[in-house]
């Protein structure tokens, strides 16, 4: 028996989703974003983000991303993150090579920025030596499963605008953070002063797809152009659309989201007591970052498939979805005690 | 009534495809293409191009090409493509901005690079003024509906080695091509020397997904990294290979290029003696390139979704898809016909 | 003996050029363009391109050009140029790989841009699909030794403003311009509409050093963090503004240009006689093209230093700078005179 | 009186290295570095960093570390370097707009790399998502006025290889640390398995001009194109490589570093003893730096320029250069315990 708390990548679209697609399938619908699906997309955007809202699909996160930086800045910007940003680590480069962005990268614990880490790498203004900090990307839930509460958005988001920069959230897995809160997309980004958000749509229950959501139009210049040669214009779009609809006409987003949050809280506490085993980070979405009794750790990996987040320190990151089912969380809990047992009995 | 010629990218995938998605929507797949569906691809290209043959699934066809041409060559490197080449006026500069690539077009007539084409733009091999040409770039068949010969083709790819070059083909409607010589896709691509090519699934019927289909593994380095860093890899792989396998694992490729060409082909036959219409391109493929009478091309324009070519000129492309049905061909051919019989009525 | 008349970047530096550098030396100046040189020099342009230019010196030409390109669109613009054009041709693909800029070239006889060619690459304004024309690049003189006259330059410049685009002129020569046209230089630029020019030092006898001069603020942005990040940046910057200053404080730019152009006249003079030469190129400025008897070619190849301009058709190109002396143009002409008698003779 | 110790690029060439330009302008050379003055360098440079040794004359300390990097690694790499590295922070981006390298910045407190941090950061080779860690570059002397032991740069290479990575090392300031550690150039870099070297021309007396210096030339690759086409390939070399020549031949190099380094070390020991002025890094080349005490912060700044090196510490950096001389070491140094001493006087 393998149990997979690998990735939300890893698991199946949605039924609904699926639907949504198979239904619009039917019929000729015009290319590159003209249908009636993108069109409609549109309005629920707004209903979820407020007036301004205007969404631009992508196709994948990386994508998202980057398209979102680079319509945020000149050609000299630069962007501050947190060191573990995905931007930062998990793109093989995209930022810098595609678009020349500068990363400006704070280390962090948590994967939260802070004010303090804001106010040290705003700097050199107006010195053509240096990147010129235009941008701060944050991440909502962050990569280590870790919350910003909205009043830590909003600092940011002031801090940023008071220097002239803008604010950039990456929210693959905001639906996540939405849930966990229990407050709406709104609350976490358009009301704080978040001015573009990437909004994931793969993770939370899609085949593909993932939005740019331009939450202040004035802050991001060109989209449409940098969407297009940056290789993220898909040409059939309503197949993204159509699913985004589904995800975000009804509450689809928000039940896979608590379901997942849901299955992580459960993981780790059924896991926490495991004698020697260390919980590295707060459990505040849907990932549990532990680090393994060295005894069991080999043992562990033959039963499972889960990312190895630290190959230095040996942290794991166990990742649930929402698809993740009580037997997969409950039955590698209960092996990860059999494991710990049987490892006591045999000294 | 509106007769839709536009693309074939405004028609919706294969009903088998939509089924195949479906099924591969059951349960967990490992992400980034090592999932089940991506290695059984593998055996179906390798029966399509040879032994050889590894695809790499990409979003789209923009993608296709970049990541293609940028693992073919140095950043020094340059493209010789005829100029009106897809990579070369229709994606918003993808090649340059993207992965610096030069290129380095021909005018033609027909879309076809000849011999005499290749020779006068392969020079000032070590001049470190030139971007040095590195790559033969050709499209089959060709973005105004034009057929490479076999012969053709390697005429061009054995030059292009002679100079230590290598050869791309896109492919975006090979399909088309190969249904249209009535040959395997091997005897267009392998059979005759090229070594990289951009295999079209949009346009022949998928959601959404393209592969880059290396034959000649020494003339593309780095493909697995340049597929990520240039945001076309996609993490829930499973959803394009499986297309794909539904696609090229049967005749469902040929049979949907097959009625798009032979309805291109229906469409020509009903509409060249339209008085004053002028065929400006062999019809040998899916599409046709007309120029209307003046004196109805308003007209014309109120009845069907099409594309205009050439804004100076006014030529037109009418393309025709796996879905273009004979009441619209034979529809839109007798309303051009009628326009044309009312306004000589009318005079 | 050998004749050079290869390049005028093989010719050393105006004498006065290398005392103002001498007397530059002394003492401690602010680094990366805030010593005294570079504050006068910007007096000197105003005085030669009005009140609003200013001069961004730089290392080199290919340096120009792009900083200046880049900084005149965004990053989904196109450049407008002659196939012909050294920005196009020349510089390994500096633009493309360096600024991901795209260029847009028309096919010329005598690498001068019409207001033809412009209307017909002026297109597809708001299609995301394509680059978007920004700016369009001239050559004054041309790569081709030709003049623009300034009614030529005028018609081209307020083309491109109709449209929206910029215009910039790349002047590696136009000191040649000047003195060929017996015109200040304000007169082929800033009255007739150009924005920014990359204006030669090196081809004018400095031993390094160019300016990008933007004449029209509003049309270039960013350029001191442009010329930043592109290694156009001099720390010791008063050696490059006190070249500029010897040699356009005076009219020791304008006794150079004057000098390589006469020297170019008398070449062409002397050697249009020459039985089976054919002259290609109108000699408007510093250069002669032509043809060789296809019996001598070899021979003069050994006895003289020049470029073959072009290897298909074996066209050369004959160059010549402040320092091209009488006695190697009218030894270089009888040379080849007498090759041929000896041709004929030997027959 | 201002005293100036604000960089070593505020200075004058030396007048040999001024000779040396003037006797390189005689008459024409071939351009673009085959001109006699590149020739002899290279055996030059080979006396120095042995046979394999081969110089590549760039402008700038930008241009010889983008350069250098680009040649070393393919589109996918990544920079392992110190976050303090010039390439890292005060390049305006440089490295991430003009080739597409992806930093990897180790925090260090003095500015130099040890073998921990490249063991922390040479991870996920072969990991598509992750920037391939391809090469180390150090900085000898350090941005921080630091020095490398030879053993410290043999450990870092050894391990470099190793991975598989190569070794680049910014020298810009390299004669210091050769000056001050008494060994030949080859000693901190050939011997020890350095693979390229940016060689400082600029900061050690010239007027402009840096080297790349490939040592190992099978881990430098089309060198040659990209130094053209990221714009750092001059056309009149000569005068480059004569300054280089007059610079390396003998001992120009050497006395102008040592000259530096002692001027720095009696400005330490002038000055260490001021009440309340804190020295933040060991003084081991031509720079020291201080925190001044609050109370005469603002007064020294207005007797003399330097730069401020971290605007939240107030950290200040004091640079000596070939030409500063005794009267502005004593001078400045003189001044601080007056302003100090009339500050205890005044309370």
């Amino acid at each position: 028996m393998t149990y997979v708390l690998a990735s939300d990548n890893w698991s199946g679209a949605h039924p609904e989703v699926l639907d949504a697609l198979i239904a619009a399938n039917a019929g000729e619908e015009m290319s590159y974003g003209r249908d009636r699906y993108t069109a409609r997309l549109q309005d629920i955007i707004r209903s979820h983000f407020g007036p301004r809202a205007e969404a631009f699909p992508v196709f994948n996160g990386t994508g998202a991303n980057v398209v979102a930086l680079q319509s945020m800045q000149p050609s000299w910007g630069g962007v501050i993150c947190a060191s573990s940003a995905h931007v930062n680590t998990d793109e093989g480069g995209a930022p810098e090579r595609v678009a020349g962005l500068k990363m400006l990268p704070a280390a962090t614990t948590d994967g939260k920025l802070t004010p303090r880490h804001v106010r040290e790498l705003a700097r050199d203004f107006g010195n053509v030596h240096h990147a010129q900090p235009s941008v701060v990307s944050i991440t909502q839930s962050t990569e280590l499963g870790t919350l910003y509460t909205p009043d830590e958005i909003a600092d940011i988001a002031d801090l940023a605008h008071g220097y002239g920069m803008s604010v950039h959230l990456d929210g693959a897995r905001l639906a996540n953070a939405a849930a966990a809160l229990d407050v709406p997309l709104s609350a976490l980004t358009t009301d704080l002063g978040v001015d573009v958000v990437s909004l994931g749509g793969t993770k939370n229950g899609l085949l593909f797809g993932e939005l740019v959501v331009v939450l202040d139009p004035a802050r991001s210049v060109g989209i449409g152009y940098i969407r297009k040669y940056t290789m993220q214009l898909a040409s059939k779009m309503r197949y993204i659309s159509a699913q985004f609809i589904a995800l975000l006409e009804g509450d689809l987003w928000l039940r896979g989201a608590h379901h997942a949050n849901a299955q992580a809280a459960l993981l780790r506490s059924l896991v926490e007591d495991v004698p020697g085993l260390t919980i590295t980070q707060p459990t505040q979405a849907n990932a549990v970052f532990a680090i393994l009794p060295p005894a069991i750790d080999d043992a562990v990996r033959r039963i499972a498939e889960f990312q190895t987040w630290n190959s230095v320190t040996g942290e794991v990151r166990w990742m649930c979805s929402h698809e993740t089912d009580d037997a997969t969380v409950r039955g590698f809990a209960a092996a990860l005690h059999e494991l710990s047992a049987g490892l006591i009995a045999g000294c």
